[in-house]
């Protein structure tokens, strides 16, 4: 008899092959007493060099497959192998202790790893994995230990594993890796968001699955489940090809609205649009049919560097950004940073509570001479396309006017150096805030456009940090109370004729677009891989018909009697 | 020429009497080699003994004048004193380093210092400063320097120091001492509030005060204003007396409010009631003519312990309440702990944002067994007077549910028991997170009360941390947003027939009180010795005009509008 185990679809699609299970071989080490230190130090050394020649290569491969962005990663664990602190200090201890490399690289690695993996900071916790990574490494060639080449596989398998390194799903190759399976991570872990991009099939958090599943076994993955199947008869077998070619014919019918414009059954016409971290993110957007950048982040420019960008480097990314997307609108949001986003060489007040704190708005408002430098960059970059200026976590109609005045006093002065901007460039803001969305009729009177953040407008709304395990139970994006949040920034905009896009998770989730085309939304900003889905749900949707379900909606009392209501009206689509 | 310095008025009221300016005799503590180690253990435990000695006949003095809430503070110090883990760390420095006593006091109990005031709970760093002030008695102990004591003033005098400690304001005697003024602190600081219970007019933060101004010389303070002057002439003297006499007045008008029920000029009955933090208010809640008890933290059961508190406990606690206010409402709040209030023997997971965490309600629903114990005291409290239970935190209709479900579990407990409790006892809800005041009226349904705690509503409905000094300026209860969310919140509640109570520090601020009365707001509950002033403030008002005031505030955009609108209105009351 088949067996079926529930794990968590981080990656949609079917996969059916034989599995690769990588045992990871457990490297002890142990601490031994040397004399000739030398020697140690010279295996630390050539361990670091080959280590880095593999990364480089790795760089470049993933580089040419998957674009600049993916393969900024190798980037990072360069410079982690080539740190001249944590080196001298393998050294150090290599001399004073007397002891072998491989130990000294593990104990001094591990401070780090401790030391990052404790740190409240997402962006440092992601560094501890990535330590983790390029340690393991130079460990493995110390001891001249095998390292697992995921790009050498030929054959078409599903990987089974323990969990995949940032570097190990870099390697993946599409054609032959049919699918993976883990034992652990979730739908945000670096392996899942890979796969993803990637498109391959993926089942994570299956606890035991290296245990359960034996290498060279039949193996089924349901990405769009959650689920794996193995010991499978000759009509399971075909089940989950019929279900394979099912899940083709969906892909393929979604390719047919790339170049279409949306609209739902009854001609009203949205747009979908790409949220998006670096101008390299592009091709994929351009490849999914986006009709437009309903966010462009421009922390990117902030965070990986080692200054404040100048403002003839934002020019020079937003302009690439802006002209790729010939005439379609780019909208970016000025810097977001604080809160959980921090930059290695700036230093925020430490905050008890950062998510609300000195972040965003409140931060470039106050300092007005890193603001200039974006601000002008924008401006200058609108002359080459559509550009749309975004103001993030706006609480006050003070603060909007303020944030638009100074964009003023910009545009004077470009203009008294003859420098072209486009004198129609749109301003507007993020509805992130609960004070903004309940007034957001008297905001509209100033701003061109709004974006509903609805990551921050649930948290905020709800008073519950997402991040903190104990309180994700109530990150309810279809909770009657953020369902009238968001009527009341829809309408709102309506009535001095503004549009309102969403740059939250929730636009592009199929449970939710119903309602939000019921509610009046114009435009749906997500992730580039979720808009053909999206598009492809509203052609098939009525914009009374979901009115009066957004309608019913704003009656009800929880989230979930929301949800049974969106799962009726949609089982008759 | 009289001079006149700008500090922070910290508590209402004029003083005019000559200073008596507390100079700090600097100790000069150097290391100092010793031989006779036990010599100077012997110093350090006597000075320790004298140190309890002296704290415990400040703590019998101030439970007698100020009653026992204001006296623990002293037990504090006493445990400080007698900690035996201090004291070992000293001795064990003392014989480890032949060194002197005091020099050794000094640097461990700084140790201490540094470690508690370094921490982001405002429980710990509020300790810090009795940290300080133990060390610094013993220590004076230890090299035979004088300790001031406050008590022995016997002449009219306004007190001019660097800052008061925790034990100095404990020891004032408003007989003699008219006023104080001080070089450091703010409205929130311990002298403020230990100021404002004392009813004695202070000012805070005049930064060079001690420097500016000569000991003996004549001082008048303004309280209310937050201003000093000195080198007075005649008519000035002469208009301060009068000031200090319609102030006085104004004392006497509010003390003829104390017994006439809550009612606008044009007769809606209203209710002005008191915010308590434990038992020992009650009688300054009576005294300033309470119609109730709004809130009443039960948190100091919790805190000021080193178990959680049993049901026996707790049940004599809110019993003494109870029947202490007559029959008059109490309203008591279940545990709101978690955030920044920790207990200390207990550990809460570690949040990057524990203002959006796990705390209140989202622990007790979670600890059904801690919650059991409330509850159930909280049901036998209710049968001697009228006791209203209410849930923090709520942020869905679900968590509303299940609290109050969990009441009833325990109604049913005790029927079995055979134990009383009164059946109509109301349960509640705090309306403090924006997903609640939205869908206020569906709340409602369920909720037999609502109670608009503003500082968390404020707080999160502008996604900023009001502890924060960046972003304090985002704290506007005011603001035409807030404004709104109190208005959906009084609605709702009134189209089920509840009542709406308030018990954020807005309820008892006299520009939000005309605004509140038009919204249809029922209930004002504020600290016992903001009460008078809004009864007569109240008294003042129509409500009629006071709804026209209200819809124009909402059709504003800023909270500076706000309080134009509100400050105009006023002038012609």
């Amino acid at each position: 008899m088949s067996k079926k185990i529930n794990g968590i679809g981080a990656s949609e699609g079917i996969a059916l092959a034989k599995t690769l299970v990588l045992i990871e071989e457990e490297i002890k080490i142990s601490k031994q007493t040397i004399t000739d230190t030398n020697k140690e130090i010279l295996k630390l050394e050539k361990a670091i060099e080959e280590s880095i020649g593999e990364l480089e290569s790795l760089r470049e491969n993933t580089l040419k497959k998957l674009g600049e962005e993916k393969s900024a990663i190798f980037e990072a664990h360069k410079d982690i192998a080539n740190d001249p602190q944590i080196k001298a200090e393998i050294e150090e201890m290599i001399n004073g202790e007397k002891i072998n490399a491989e130990f000294a690289t593990q104990a001094i690695t591990n401070n780090y790893f401790e030391m990052f993996s404790q740190m409240d900071d997402h962006y440092f916790k992601e560094r501890s994995a990535d330590i983790k990574d390029v340690a393991s490494r130079i460990i493995k060639h110390i001891v001249g230990a095998k390292i697992i080449d995921l790009s050498t596989i030929k054959d078409e398998v599903i990987i089974v594993a323990e969990d995949l390194t940032p570097s190990q799903t870099a390697q993946l190759d599409k054609k032959f890796v049919k699918g993976f399976a883990t034992n652990i991570g979730g739908r945000t872990s670096h392996a899942a968001i890979m796969a993803r991009s990637l498109e391959i099939p993926a089942v994570l958090g299956l606890k035991t699955i290296t245990k359960d599943i034996k290498d060279g076994e039949l193996l089924a993955l349901d990405g769009t489940e959650g689920t794996v199947e193995f010991n499978l008869n000759d009509s399971e077998i075909k089940e989950y090809n019929n279900k394979a070619v099912e899940f083709a014919k969906l892909i393929a019918e979604l390719k047919n609205f790339k170049d279409q414009p949306t609209k739902s059954k009854d001609g009203q016409s949205k747009l979908i649009e790409a949220n998006i971290g670096s101008p390299n993110d592009i091709d994929s957007v351009l490849d999914n049919g986006a009709e437009g950048v309903g966010l462009f982040r421009s922390e990117f420019l902030y965070m990986d560097n080692d200054h404040f960008p100048t403002e003839e480097e934002q020019f020079v990314s937003y302009k690439k950004v802006v002209e790729q997307m010939n005439g379609k609108i780019v909208v970016i949001r000025t810097l977001d940073i604080g809160g959980d986003k921090k930059l290695s060489y700036f230093e925020f007040p430490h905050e008890m509570n950062p998510f609300l704190g000195y972040r965003a708005i409140r931060f470039t408002l106050n300092r007005k001479d890193i603001f200039r430098d974006q601000i002008r960059a924008l401006l200058r970059a609108s002359a080459f396309g559509k550009l749309g200026i975004m103001f993030p976590m706006i609480a006050t109609i003070d603060e909007f006017k303020k944030a638009k005045a100074f964009v003023e006093e910009c545009k004077a002065e470009l203009d008294k150096e003859n420098i072209k901007y486009d004198k129609g460039v749109q301003i507007g803001m993020m509805v992130e805030i609960p004070s903004a969305a309940v007034n957001a009729d008297k905001f509209a009177k100033y701003a061109d456009f709004f974006s509903i953040g609805t990551n921050d407008l649930i948290q905020y709304s709800m008073a519950a940090d997402r991040m903190s395990e104990n309180v994700t139970y109530l990150y309810q994006p279809t909770n009657p109370s953020i369902l009238r949040l968001i009527k009341m920034t829809i309408d709102g905009a309506h009535t001095q004729n503004r549009w309102v896009g969403m740059c939250g998770e929730m636009a592009g989730d199929a449970n939710a677009i119903p309602l939000l085309l019921g509610l009046g939304l114009d435009a749906f900003s997500m992730s580039a891989t979720s808009m053909l889905r999206a598009r492809s749900i509203i052609s098939k949707l009525d914009s009374k018909e979901t009115a009066n379900l957004a309608e019913q909606a704003l009656q009800l009392e929880t989230e979930e009697q929301v949800l049974e209501l969106v799962s009726k009206f949609m089982d008759n689509k």
